[in-house]
């Protein structure tokens, strides 16, 4: 097999009768290697839209960026000593170095399954898998119910990972809408409109990003009835796990009786170690709607690449043993404060809408673009925040969701007040009254 | 959205009209959730051969498994204390707890880079891809190369993870056959009549699972030819890291001046902590034939998952820079040794044949079935050698290889020993000389 042999297979040969022009595209046809479908259908719009933009800050004003979802940039929001010392002890140990079965340690799974099990959606270690991240959580559960050319219903605004996944497989995202003004519920109406015979699965995210909404009972029961037409199809839920103190959050688990539910969830956010890459799937079946089919599908699945790193599985019973109580709750109520000091003083700069949110992190702003009208879109309203006032909210559109931005809550407060002063000075500087007669603006 | 709605929606109102036979699958398809094509079309051979074993030991004698690649768990390998320390700085620097960019911290990448670079083949933090363990490192790069419809070459006896991932992408997989007579070498002209215009990429697995082989300079370099003719599309070789001291291991991208490479490894094998989940890819592409795109596709394909555990990577540098060399000796002796027993204990028992291995951490054995008329084939064989003599070893049948089975080097000295004692008697019990003449047998 020598390389003229090949070269001739390949017909390179007849590359010298080709103008320069061709002949360099022929070359790299025949030499270059392409990426995959696959590879090229991994979109990730935030990616897209982030580096699509002009991020120049204000040279005079130190940046302050409230984009990234990570509640450990800052250094202001340190996981519970507890946390690290399960850590060190799993090291030590010594027992958690080796290979731990793909959907995870029997012990580890079952601690999982006892810090989640609620009256009336009890779990034992069977229903845990372990993941690695909530990321892959999602990934196995949207490979495993779903085909190329199925549909999947998604949140708008939401998680920009979901598509991302599905499109990649050749699933179709229908998007339902959230209403801004009912805190972010489900417009029923337009989920139900979205339904069809290749839906496959109805994605919940509770608590919200981008939203930091946080539903009520009725409001989750109302969405599970929407559920059961989707015979002959599944839904899962995703939730991630950080609500503020005084507003109940309910699992969607123990409120259905019928409709199997899929928890995506993990240790990123609430025990603010996103870097460890430890999620889980709990599988809530109590009518076994799912049969065996959907658990060893998620099995095989999980044995791809295996799941998550073992030290971590091994600290998982003491930490959720462990962690103080104080910890959870000085998280949230700081989220909380911040939450109220962003909202209170973004509700009364003209031009903004900011929807109070109930858990997660974040926070929407509604941008009435009618009193922007030097900008075009939330990405060219960022964007110029970030020129004039370096300071960087996420675009909604993003989260397929123009004329909003998204801030993350999770800054210091002296960071998140010296930035709604400066979003509030930005907005002045760009905010025209809406006339009811376009002819005023040029008076 | 009720559910009676629902419920006429899916049309179960005529349930009645059936007959309760057909009542019963009508219900199930309206109510059962179905797992994907993918999902089982995700194959794990040594899964679905080991789960149709009946392994059921002689109670007499304790177990003594050598089919598990997991050098842990016999306790007789611990890794390096440097290895332990680093991973507890790495969580107490409480730097490694947020989000890494997907394809890892930048300095863990550069720590790799340096770490694997070799005079001809350097390497920059640009080229390293970290991912969750070698396993997700193999899926990124079977995920970005090839496209339904596409094919790829496999080493046989071979690493059953490359089938396993090609088939539920809907890729083809062709097999070309090692020759055991020949240290496990290539056969070159099987491989190249396997080539086709389809063909994605080419998978070298150097030290192999489950031979135990490494290649030559020079046979390197003959592979390297025929992967020239893979032209317009790309090679990949998988690396396991760890070789006899006596051997000399050749990376194969300082040999290849113009076949792309992309090599995958981790810290598994050769840092004895394969739970970790730490692993890399290594992209060699000096003649950049793979452009920007399938450096692109893997940075994209790293986005939906997100890779591996933060504090491994922090941890990365400090393990590279700090694990004594006596770390890597003693380990490789011990396995060398080990091998020469296995290998000198079975190579005088009628009809096996051991093939000495020059790395990783597993022996291949031949059976001769003539010899063994009582057994039909290599699963059979294993099967009664745990019934009989509470040994298992891994039938190669898993491997794409009837007639051997493997043999796990990483056991005790003393197990090793006892183990061979027990295949002996076995082959003993159960070996009946051919004869030229068949009816010889019944005299
Ligand atoms: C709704 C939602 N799901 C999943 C994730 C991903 O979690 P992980 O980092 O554990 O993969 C996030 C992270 O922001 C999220 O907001
Ligand atoms: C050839 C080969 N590649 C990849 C792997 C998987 O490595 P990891 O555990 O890092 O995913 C193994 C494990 O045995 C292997 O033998």
């Amino acid at each position: 097999m020598d390389k003229s042999h090949v070269i001739q297979m390949n017909g390179v040969s007849v590359r010298g009768v080709l103008d320069p022009a061709k002949l360099k595209s022929r070359r790299q046809r025949s030499w270059g290697v392409r990426a995959s479908e696959m590879s090229k259908n991994t979109l990730n719009p935030i990616r897209a839209i982030v580096d699509g933009m002009k991020l120049t800050p204000n040279p005079d004003k130190p940046m302050i960026s409230l984009s990234i979802g990570d509640p450990t940039v800052f250094g202001n929001m340190p996981t519970d000593d507890k946390v690290l010392q399960a850590m060190k002890e799993a090291i030590d140990s010594q027992k958690y170095n080796g290979y731990a079965p793909s959907v995870g340690y029997q012990k580890s799974r079952e601690a999982v399954a006892n810090f989640y099990s609620r009256p009336g959606a009890p779990l034992e270690a069977k229903d845990v898998i372990l993941t690695s991240g909530c990321s892959q959580a999602i990934e196995l559960c949207i490979n495993v119910l779903c085909n190329p050319g199925d549909n999947i219903l998604v949140p708008c605004p939401g998680f920009s990972l979901y598509k991302t996944l599905a499109v990649s497989l050749g699933v179709q995202v229908k998007l339902y809408n959230l209403l801004p003004e009912k805190s972010w519920e489900v417009d029923l109406q337009h989920l139900e409109s979205l339904i069809d015979s290749r839906t496959a699965c109805l994605i919940v995210t509770n608590p919200s990003n981008p939203c930091g909404s946080v539903y009520s009972k009725e409001h989750l029961q109302n969405i599970i009835s929407g559920a059961v037409s989707l015979r002959p199809s599944g839904a899962f839920t995703v939730t991630t796990d950080s609500v503020f103190p005084d507003c109940s959050f309910h699992p969607m688990a123990p409120l259905s009786s019928d409709v199997p539910i899929l928890s995506c969830g993990g240790l990123a956010k609430r025990w603010l170690v996103p870097g460890w890459r430890m999620g889980w799937i709990l599988i809530h079946d109590r009518n076994n709607v799912f049969g065996s089919e959907i658990r060893e599908g998620l099995v095989k699945l999980s044995q791809r690449i295996l799941g998550a790193c073992t030290i971590v599985q091994g600290a998982l019973e003491s930490i959720f043993n462990n962690t103080p109580h104080e910890f959870y709750q000085s998280t949230v109520s700081f989220i909380k404060a911040n939450s109220e000091i962003c909202y209170s003083a973004l509700s009364t700069v003209p031009g903004l809408t900011p929807v109070m949110p109930s858990g997660a992190m974040y926070l929407m702003v509604g941008i009435d673009m009618d009193n922007f009208p030097e900008f075009q879109n939330d990405v060219d309203f960022t964007e110029r925040l970030v020129t004039e006032q370096s300071v960087f909210c996420l675009p909604a559109t993003a989260f397929e969701y123009p004329d909003f931005f998204r801030v993350v809550v999770t800054v210091p407060e002296d960071m998140m007040m010296e930035a709604c002063a400066r979003i509030r000075e930005f907005c002045a500087r760009h905010y025209r009254p809406c006339s009811t007669d376009s002819n005023e603006i040029d008076q």
